[in-house]
């Protein structure tokens, strides 16, 4: 598919404790870059988009390494700027059975966060691009990154290019003075899909409905520009052992995929990333109904790979959706 | 909770082969120290009681490795001689799937097993105490560790302080030529609580009844001192995968817990020192229900954590028996 | 058991991504040797049986490598040229959830492929022996391991030797300008015992039935000297998840184990080799009913046990067809 | 020895990246805690002193993690003050031949740099105190830390604790508008004892002179209460050899020892603070000459040990000083 | 700099042992990729020049893995294409004190081998480019990579491209029927910078004199278009340590850089690429002798570094020729 | 060579702390098998001869490990009786730079300390042998293993079988009663080749003279049957860098190699026993002189393998005697 994409959004460093030890006995780290948006563009960069990745990084060599990383991936870098400062980072415990996975974050004062507007020229960027994915975060980082986002969709009105966010209210961020609800509605009317639940249209629209379907029902009134909500039921039954399906909704359809079992997971981190560009993918190859199929199967299989990056091929994705090779031995 | 608690007992190298290999296949092992009655300590000392852990260790420099990990974990060590002599150790060989797990013993003449009564002014040590746990595998290990636990125990009631003991009985053990239903009873005899299964009572208190709760009835009328006895119930469908319910006995009432799911074990050794622990602290702050509730909660959490030591807190403990955040990734 | 066995077959070296990685993010290995005779060979050393491995393998230290490995097991090693050329390898990434586990061979022009049956004296290696092991692999190698498996066989039936085959039909294999209908009916005809599903049978034999009994039956027809048709029934919930039970016929009666829950896989691979290698074993010491039984638990416990070989004990596997100790902790 | 110390200053985390790889290769990290004074802390508590070490650690698992690598070395945590915030860390990528060690550092705004003077009541701290031990990294981090040496250094005065300081020059530390020469002559002249080079005492104490000799001569003019500056002179051969010695003066006499060649270091970091400490310790048991010789044996064989606690024992240290045992093999 | 550079040549797996083992205690294996063009290209693209490197890759996954590795430093992989076949692939067994590195081949019938001279337009490839590098390996593979290896020359020449070629005699290519005096010659004459030391001349251009000056002189004069020979001087004491210099011979002068330590080597694969991609660098930047230096000065810090990339910058390739920071701790 | 062999000897499992940590801060162990006796046994085997090990192995599955180590190296096991009991084993920490390494040996009341003399028929053993190899320490572990020593040495001499020791006296064995200048000089006798330094003579044979010449001569004179006293010298720089060269004297000549320098030891545990090896071998093979040459620089490659076995071939040895390849790179 040749999308033409544009990403916007930190990267981490993110260090996971080795061998199911807790942080208490953590010994020794395993070090992956990853962002929710990053990981949006190495999913569609890998099944043959042309993306460019919209961020801020350090001069010294980890703000290099994550360059080596998105390049690997064929994910652009041409609008990247290098700034003194610190990489954001976090430190990762993974859970095992009932015991649930745990975040130290420790990403304030990234570089990122004190990205300004002036670092780009969205005219230049946006010019000639089909699609710009943003997420919630971003703009709860700071009062710089949210100024810098709103530029940017500003923007990608102007060029016409499709706009899709991942509304991700992190009650541990939004720490700068500002409430989501005063400027998150601004930002979603951009947009033509977003991945909400129920609490996400809550904090973030200030859409306040006994049922995620009225919830939906009212955003769509609110935002005209919203064609597509979308997002994940997962059931946690033990740190290992999750349920996933997918929801899609338009003003006048819903969809819902089955469930799928996940036992055994090996990473959730990036998951619903993986569904984001599943889905982004997904409705411009196949439609609604398979797109969901595509997007839910693709955030499965990330559940199977570690890192932020979901390292499966369009056929793979497809196999899962129609229920081939699970679990088998290709020879 | 400022429970002061005296524990007795010997702490051990384990040795666990790495990477799910057999022994056959092992070259490399990681090791890690514990004891049945270090890992209550532990269990304690951590939910915020004063504990002091009473054994002997060697000279050399694993001995004072021992003493590093317990001061680590706030656990008392100002009654631990040091002696010429040998750590006692085991080799583990994870199981998996049905194939079981398996331990290779070398605790042979170790340093605890020498260990005279006479190392041991138990009057200074059970003085201001509330608290003394011991394990029927001390008194298996030699005439001397069986005297030492008698002089223990006559301290301890002398000073007043509450025993609870864990008669885990070991057929491997007992090789000095004593038989335990020729002493445990005496010992038994000193305690307010027990840990003990239905063989248990058999072959250390010479209970032979039909059910076990006929056995309970029998030790209530049996040790007048006894106001509790409890166990867990485990249903091992593999190795990877058991099933765990708490049950404690008054002679007036009988608690049962639910059944907790424990698929994906992490690492099942210390998960019955982590119910006692458990239940110890689950008594005195919750009362007997809730006291079981949390003891069980916290055996189900130590088999997701590496190592003999239970590495949570109350608070996650109290989560798992409100079937909160299970599984979940904690931001 | 005093039995005497050949087995004739490729040894590789096979190496595995560690820790779950795909290929693309792979960058260690461990390696293990391993071919499906071969495994057969070391299963039945183990428990008791003579055996005498045929291969070739390269003048390298990794030939040197693969006859430590033989050794080590007592598998008899006296009839392997060591030749110019390379070790056949494949590399496996290892499975999770519904990802597939998936292998890159890379094994053409091993030494292996260019033995000679000139290289052996088939009169010498058969003489004194009670059964002889082949693979539908080595005639799928080359022209060269085609005349060697018909040299081996004709031998076979002049020395009395018993034969068993695992026609495991590779799509893959058979490059050579040969098809497997074209020779392997002729090779079959020599066994006593086969291996072989639904599929096999029709690829190799030439036999296209609805169902898998009516193929056996008309196999039982076309093999006058076949006595048993044997198969593992396997089913792939995931990468993670299997259920396998085992299935024998007669000409007269066929028998079916129970199904078996295997979770948490930890190597699949030479899953099927343990099976045969249980069943060599079994009909022989237990007869036809228990012999399967013994087979199939034999290869239940092989996927608990990393590398290619199947390290347990005749006493381990038949506990498991008891049901005793199963995922226990054996202190 | 029954000295009874006070050290103050910050605790990091390090994380060193594994296997001699570069921080642009860097997949994973291990993970161990230190700080200049912590380092010392450790030191004289294996050594025998009773040391209580001063500093401030987040609230989360690293603050708890920290406190266990405190004591299960024995050294006193209870002035400690868990807090909002971060801890910091570096990176460390060791070099190898030719090629230099690097450190990305990631400290700012850690939980002691917020640290406040009123967290303390150093007159309850330095009370029955012997020796207060500070270095020039803790008033570099911020206008906060720097209040928190005076008041302890003038606290110290008071109860008539005795003074050591490592002056430690670091120029990317001073970020938050003051110049060392403006604060650090009033800190140091608290000291009885400086660690301090040529360039430590021209940018620190604001003594330019043509030799180190010189500067100290004008050093313990300026310091009427400095009765010893102290330093090691060490020779980067390469990465991973290097010469050391270690050089006392008095205002009387000056003492150098010998050249240690250390050839294939373990880890450098800590060589420093296992100097100090042991001139701490070797002042008091054995005088300055000798006490200079332990002191830099300490260093030489804290080179040798992995992490940056030294791990060896006063008869370890002593042993070197006389040249015995010197890479034997002990049995 | 700005150089466009164009590199042609096979990358391959390479395959180390871990933790020092030999080849026969051998499990473990990391894998990295290079090959000696491909070295050079990664070594130009670090250093800001423009590079595409021509090469062949096979379809499945660790084909992708290497376009990975190459776009990861900005390596061009335009004209690469993918193959039915297989990765060359060679297991290294790192030596010890005396004894020697060892290496087994297994790169005979790899995709690149089967190269064809009409899978590339080499007009377009070398349209507008600086610089062409090649080496000796090329047309030593098969008779399909020397056409290729001549096409390529005949359109450098045709563009104006320069060239350079490292000869890399190895006795064990050459196995496809034609001796590398037939060819070589051909080959060099088109050549501007070689390096080859005397054995590389007698070899591969017939060139038979008593020193290394002589041999020089006569290639000089056999090869109008060449301007340079230049070679390293390694003196191996151990697989530990070795000496290096370089030395660079004109028509009319030569230059010898001073003999650099190298102990405690890292890994010396990729040592000589490192000094050709320095040599290309430092002649363009820096002139004759100091860019001799620079090239010498790469290749010793190349011996610092696992795998086969020099992960250098310039500055710090510098540094070492300016004998600055050897050694040091960086903060 | 087809030299027939027997040793006889305790086998131990070693636990190699991890990654230069010590003691203290051991969390890993690597695991590997060897005794002084089988190392011999091991290096023989490799080099062609035939050889037996005898010892006793306990019944648990180490014991079956040892055997498959054994046998991987076609040492003959048949005369190695399983017995109730432990295996000897011990702890090393490798010390680097000046720090020395260390053992915690944990080997009382191993299943080989309690073999009896009984538990062999040596009539059968030493029928048709050529060769009978013993150390020190078998003697000196108990009365049984000395009985048996006695008993093995009296039907060497029956049988005609040539006898080597290596005295290697070690102070904290002899633990049983007996003093080694007691029943030593008995056992020596039965010898003729002997390795033996000045303080074994002093020790095991009452041999007190000025200089290890003076001693030898005494030797030959006390030990008529003694035609070879060798030794090597030993000059430890550091725990990484020592000085190694063999010395052997008849009654008439004195031999002595050149130092050889070892920089950047992997193992030393062993290196004795390789050197034995080798002289073995060597007197055999190349007479005195080429054969101590031989014996040294078996040893010294020793030093650059991990684990007990010297697992080098005949033809790398020689290249060493002949100062090939030293740290070469052999493609």
């Amino acid at each position: 598919m040749s999308l033409k994409i544009v990403t916007l959004g930190e990267i981490m460093m993110r260090l996971t404790v080795a061998g199911r030890h807790r942080f208490s006995q953590a010994s020794d780290f395993s070090a992956v870059y990853g962002g929710a948006e990053a990981n949006v563009a190495i999913s569609l960069s890998q099944w043959g988009c042309e993306v460019e990745h919209v961020t801020a990084l350090p001069k010294h060599d980890f703000g290099e390494s994550v360059l080596k990383y998105l390049r690997a991936s064929r994910v652009g870098t041409q609008y990247i700027p290098r700034k003194e400062g610190r990489l954001g980072l976090y430190f990762l415990e993974v859970g095992a059975m009932q015991r649930a996975s745990r975040i130290i974050y420790d990403r304030s004062d990234s570089v990122f966060s004190q990205i300004s507007a002036e670092d780009f020229d969205w005219d230049e960027i946006m010019d000639g691009m089909d699609w710009f994915h943003w997420t919630g975060i971003t703009p709860a980082i700071s009062e710089n990154a949210l100024q810098l986002t709103r530029k940017a969709l500003e923007a990608a009105k102007k060029h016409g290019v499709k706009v899709s966010a991942d509304i991700n209210y992190r009650r541990n961020l939004w720490q700068y003075g500002v409430s989501p609800v005063e400027v998150m509605p601004e930002l979603i009317s951009y947009s033509q899909l977003i991945v909400a639940g129920q609490t996400d249209l809550e904090n973030c629209a200030g859409i306040q409905e006994d049922t995620f379907e009225k919830s939906c029902e009212e955003a769509f009134h609110k935002f005209p520009a919203l064609k597509y909500i979308t997002t994940t039921e997962r059931n946690s039954i033990s740190a290992d052992q999750n349920e996933l399906s997918g929801i899609l909704l338009t003003p006048d359809v819903s969809y819902k995929t089955k469930v799928f079992q996940m036992d055994q997971l090996v990473d959730r981190i990036g998951g619903g990333d993986a569904f984001i560009a599943g889905l982004i993918y997904g409705l411009e190859e196949f439609g609604e109904e398979k797109g969901l199929d595509f997007a839910t199967a693709a955030s499965v299989l990330k559940h199977s790979i570690p890192g932020d990056a979901n390292e499966v091929s369009v056929e793979e994705v497809l196999a899962l959706v129609e229920n081939k090779n699970v679990g088998r031995l290709l020879r």
